[in-house]
């Protein structure tokens, strides 16, 4: 493995930066773009986020993290990241660089952790030195762990107050949790990004609730952004058989997973009540059949100006990056691009610092993939 | 053409009522379905409406509206429509029953009237004697009139408060017609069912306005609906290539034709100034590439429980019968029905007495389609 990501760097390293995946153009309804291969070798990678010089840092699911440069070039796996639990769906997922990263160095990741009980998800934070995380700082652990290799979650997202959310699933083997508060599962959670409780989140003064929770009643959100007016938190969830959903995620609210769903069980079964009920919120918009969708970004760069305040969701099992028309709180249309064109597992959208769109492939030869405007 | 009505008629009368148009269970989100074959051998159906004996007005766009009763037998034209001009969209367009019919006996009925300058969409009604339209009179004549064979609209809907609102296309060669308020082209009028104005429309007080207008703005709108609940006006309209919208038509709004579009010219020219303009109204919803939405209806039925509060939306170049389930003002979700199954030009969708949904197909052998819950 390391050295076919080294062969991998290298061959990079001496090809011209960015090179079309081909010559092809592809016309959608309000860009041509194309696709250009910034970097490939990467197994299953899950979480991408930009440093202040143009670099990323890039997780591997299968446990490592790498630096990618501006230009391509793949770093070996960095150093001191905590144990991580490998299986399954779990392993190391999402990444995050503070946003005052220029002045404290803060990289935030979280992980399927290993423990008493089995596993659960977990933030940690630390400081890039070189090639080395340092200053390792476990932030948060998601109560209780339990034995499941499946519906871990996560995306990290700064609201911007000085806090964040993290997304959680419901273990799959757990789902009712989602509907209580005495734990973490299915549930967005909001702490201060050095992992302490924010007073003013709804639940503090619940007894028996967790004073973590932002929101709770979801089942497995692999996409998650602030909304860059709003400042609202919109997420993306994986639905059961069927019903993935768009949802505004609001402080205390019910999203209803198990009782309300589009979907049904794999194989067929029915799930809960029905698909509304008092008290629990609709989505914004659902897919059915389920896309499986995973990241999600708002798109606010200038390169490609008719994208300005669209969605961009990245589909698993579609194999399609989903371009949303938002007005307000409507999706006014919807148009799947790349499914014909690219034809990967889609596990994450990014949009980088000079306003292009950055993909990650769910494959064990996964891709960073950037979407440039066609010449 | 006679002759052939007749034969069909007999043979239906001779067959089982409804019968299946083949065995075939089909299956969609929320219902498993069959397609029961009401009436064939109708040219170009366009408009239906139920009498309360359950027997239905079907017009032909050909000129001619004919009776089917609820056992399928098509009758002979009825006599007593006034001149229709039919050609290219033109001819004997939507039907409806006055909501107190069987107090006042009044049916509707929008039609292309030839008359000095060209011609435009009228609306008429009159009542049923036998098989003959009597006591006709002319409530509403579309101004100016212009040599054109398209873009004449219309759907007629009760508003439930003894007016009616009719809507009229912008005749194609005059788009730009519908940005000002001193005609009728690319408007919603409404009018009181005798077609006087009613004194609460929003421009009766607007020097140089026709008071008959509700809105404007609109390109060529073959669906709309009043919502169940609200009370307002729901329409559907063809954009031009690309963008179909679904739009609440409200008092004397602006719907952005051809100023703001999400479509462009057939042939690929730009239209008008981008997507959004302030004092504009942006649709609900809206189809990207065009469906060709014609009828819609939302549905209250009990036959389909699971389709309540839906809108139903027929198209004519997709072939499809969208059902879009609404949040409020929102669209969550959007299924496509029958383009594989049927594979025909759907000009309109009405729900029936009982609860089941009929569709007009648009075809020189033209049917009505009844959905049934499949057994």
């Amino acid at each position: 493995m390391k050295l076919r990501h080294l062969v991998c760097a290298c061959a990079l390293a001496s090809m011209s930066f960015a090179p079309a995946l081909n010559a092809q153009t592809i016309e959608t309804e309000r860009a041509d773009i194309e696709l250009q291969t910034v970097a490939q070798g990467l197994e299953n990678p899950w979480g991408l986020a930009f440093l202040p010089d143009g670099s990323m840092l890039v997780t591997e699911r299968t446990g490592t993290m790498r630096k990618v440069g501006a230009d391509g070039e793949v770093s070996e796996p960095l150093t001191g990241l905590p144990e991580i639990f490998v299986r399954g769906q779990g392993g190391l997922l999402d990444v995050a660089v503070d946003p005052n990263y220029a002045d404290n160095g803060w990289i935030y990741f979280s992980y399927s952790e290993p423990g008493d009980g089995g596993n659960s998800t977990a933030l940690a934070r630390a400081k890039l030195d070189g090639k080395a995380l340092v200053e390792l700082e476990l932030i948060f652990s998601q109560q209780p762990k339990v034995s499941s290799n499946n519906h871990f979650g996560s995306r990290i997202v700064f609201k911007g107050d000085g806090t964040l959310f993290l997304t959680l699933g419901d273990r799959y083997s757990r789902m009712d949790d989602a509907q209580t508060l005495d734990n973490h599962h299915g549930k967005v959670i909001r702490i201060n990004t050095d992992g302490s409780v924010p007073a003013d989140n709804p639940f503090v003064d619940t007894e028996g609730a967790l004073p973590e929770i932002w929101s709770y009643g979801h089942r497995n959100m692999q996409g998650a952004t602030v909304h860059p007016q709003t400042g609202e938190l919109w997420s993306g969830e994986h639905g059961a058989q069927g019903g993935d959903e768009l949802n505004i995620d609001r402080a205390g609210l019910n999203y209803g997973w198990p009782v309300v769903t589009y979907g049904e069980d794999y194989g067929g079964g029915k799930i809960g009540e029905g698909f509304k009920k008092e008290g629990m919120e609709t989505p914004i918009y659902y897919w059915l059949p389920s896309l499986a969708t995973a990241g999600l970004t708002f798109y606010t760069g200038d390169v490609f100006p008719k994208w300005k305040g669209d969605i961009f969701v990245a589909s698993l099992r579609a194999e399609t990056l989903s371009r949303l028309d938002i007005e307000g709180e409507r999706v006014l249309h919807e148009e799947r691009l790349l499914a014909d064109e690219l034809g990967e597992r889609l596990r994450h959208v990014v949009q980088g610092p000079k306003g292009y769109l950055y993909l990650l492939t769910d494959a064990s030869d996964g891709k960073i993939i950037r979407i440039a405007p066609a010449d």
